[in-house]
């Protein structure tokens, strides 16, 4: 059985921290992280909030070798009474346990994440930023650590929070960004891990992102590994067209991310009575619309940009401006729903976020 | 420019050595290890032998989020005369530049990266085992250290290689496995990171492993993922077929790894004057040879095994047993003979194997 005290062991220094309008992006850290450590056998134990610091990790680590590594991202945000308020983190720590199902790693107790969570953002609270479209970023990953080269699943695991101060994503407010649709590589196929947030996901997509910003592109679109046909993700975030006042995602296919904003959004529109269908849709259908007019928004979701309205696609020979390349009404609308209910300015009638109460005192 | 003179500080307590006949693969490390760091700007600086020892790494580096690494794998074997024999090291630093492009890490060149192989080898030389079957693993690696959350290549990496004395594969002679057809998981894809050794693609078959250990294969066949009808690789091998007389490789089409092994054995097989073919091959295509008993042997090739006979193959519902489950001829006369050019017992007529010189002195 799993043994959660969690301990709390405080920094003796504080670092500085950064001003609020020079964040960037998951480049600084706050004074405090969360670990535990697994074994097989014994299950998670050592529970424990200690100084963020480098981990030690033998060069034989399964995770360098075989990249047994998953992670999630979630943000907290101030509100408007200085209470520190969670977006739906519950879905972050059950997306995690299906990544670790198909990486063959061992399951965390969602609840003790969160308390664990809740406990180190505490402890750090003066770290959250307060100004307009700022936020801490919460990082959970495990990581594999048993010395051995041989390919199979380790039996040694960390389970690690850390906390990161970020800007806002939009620095001029939101607006469209350019997208290249990409014809070379493959982000995931059905059968692989596409569907789960681990490492390799990433690094395989590193080198289709770097051409595509050296063209002047902010993130690729992916298409299914299959046929090369059908429209599965853009960059790091799900993707939504709206075509003839339909709103179109691609279902989940078995290489797709479940994301929690596109989750957020389907239930958004839904309440608020937007058609919206779940399904396949190709770049030829997409082209079409755009050819016939019907193509009326276009927009990625995800947790750090949150929505992403897409002005521009690049399809091969073919460049589609999306609604005049600026940001379509719906695309606005759900970004200041979404970060209004985040942030406790928006009534959160779907019970979605969580204070962060302030009995967890260490 | 590159700076590349390799300091060494040796290790002041000397490790104990498992027994020849204990050695298992890659849990044992031995006193040293070499590390070079790399910035972006100022290239490969500090090349270094040091004791072999945890590695402090900051918990956001780029290597447990995004999997940003690589690795290689060779052997180093003990001849006849005492002599430390490498096979075709140059092939493997080759193989993983050609890794570290795809995955948007630098390259680190190939002749530093053999000389520091054959330094650290020197100072580590009683690490090699000598029984038959035995030798000393050699895990090159490079990871991404780069403390930073956004997705996008690492500015900072290590170049790492560590040394593991490793039993022999066939404790009880060479002898053929069972494989199970993998029909549901993939493990890459055209397009995808398939070619490279790195990381992810590992992850991503641990758990189709899993599932065949637990029903009883050793390793299983990957299928492609795109028609999920054309073999790929058998677990981390390639795999080669003899139906009537000719022998068949599945091409190297992008999704699967080049094994050095793999062009090594095309090249014998060229030699002898036997019919060889590397082109697409079913699994329909196989089962058919093996009903018209034409599919007369199959084996893995790899760094570890070397050649590893192919005893019974199972798909869906068919379970073919290859050649009475015996070691094929064929087989057979492709494991000694390209064992016994790396343990330096056969002439090497073809310039694979690379003696370690005494000159590499501390
Ligand atoms: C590949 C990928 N797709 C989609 C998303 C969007 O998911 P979420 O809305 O949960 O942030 C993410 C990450 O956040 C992602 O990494
Ligand atoms: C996926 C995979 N295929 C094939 C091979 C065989 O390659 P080599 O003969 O170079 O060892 C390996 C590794 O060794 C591998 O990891």
């Amino acid at each position: 059985m799993t043994n959660h005290v969690i301990t709390v062991t405080l920094s003796e220094s504080k670092k500085q921290k950064p001003q609020s309008d020079q964040l960037e992006f998951g480049r600084v850290f706050t004074d405090h992280m969360f670990v535990a450590d697994y074994c097989e056998g014994q299950g998670w134990t050592d529970h424990r909030i200690i100084p963020y610091a480098p981990l030690e990790m033998d060069p034989a680590a399964t995770v360098f070798h075989y990249g047994q590594t998953i992670f999630e991202g979630l943000k907290a945000y101030v509100g408007k009474e200085g209470q520190v308020l969670l977006f739906r983190p519950e879905e972050n720590m059950r997306r995690m346990n299906k990544s670790s199902e198909r990486l063959c790693m061992p399951a965390f107790n969602e609840e003790i994440a969160i308390e664990a969570l809740e406990k180190l953002i505490s402890i750090d609270k003066d770290w959250i930023p307060v100004t307009e479209g700022t936020s801490l970023y919460i990082r959970p990953f495990m990581v594999a650590t048993e010395p051995y080269l041989g390919v199979s699943p380790s039996k040694k695991y960390k389970f690690i929070i850390i906390l990161s101060p970020v800007g806002s994503y939009y620095k001029e407010g939101i607006h469209p960004v350019k997208i290249l649709v990409e014809n070379e590589y493959v982000r995931a196929v059905a059968g692989g891990t596409g569907t789960a947030k681990t490492a390799g996901n990433y690094a395989s997509g590193l080198r289709a992102q770097e051409i595509a910003s050296k063209k002047g592109y902010s993130q690729v679109l992916w298409l299914d590994g299959v046929e090369r046909k059908y429209i599965e993700e853009v960059g790091s975030m799900n993707v939504f067209f709206k075509i003839n006042g339909e709103v179109i995602t691609p279902i989940l296919n078995g290489s797709i991310l479940e994301g929690i904003t596109r989750k957020s959004i389907l239930q958004l529109l839904r309440h608020w009575d937007i058609p919206v269908v779940e399904r396949k849709i190709s770049m030829e259908e997409l082209r079409s619309a755009h050819q016939a007019g019907t193509l009326e928004e276009a927009f990625g979701t995800g947790t750090a940009a949150v929505v992403s309205p897409i002005g521009e696609l690049n399809w091969g020979d073919d460049i589609m401006v999306v609604n005049n390349n600026q940001t379509g009404e719906l695309s606005k609308k759900l970004y200041e729903t979404l970060t209004g209910i985040q942030t406790g300015k928006v009534e959160d009638s779907f019970g979605w976020v969580v204070e962060v109460t302030d009995t967890v005192k260490v």
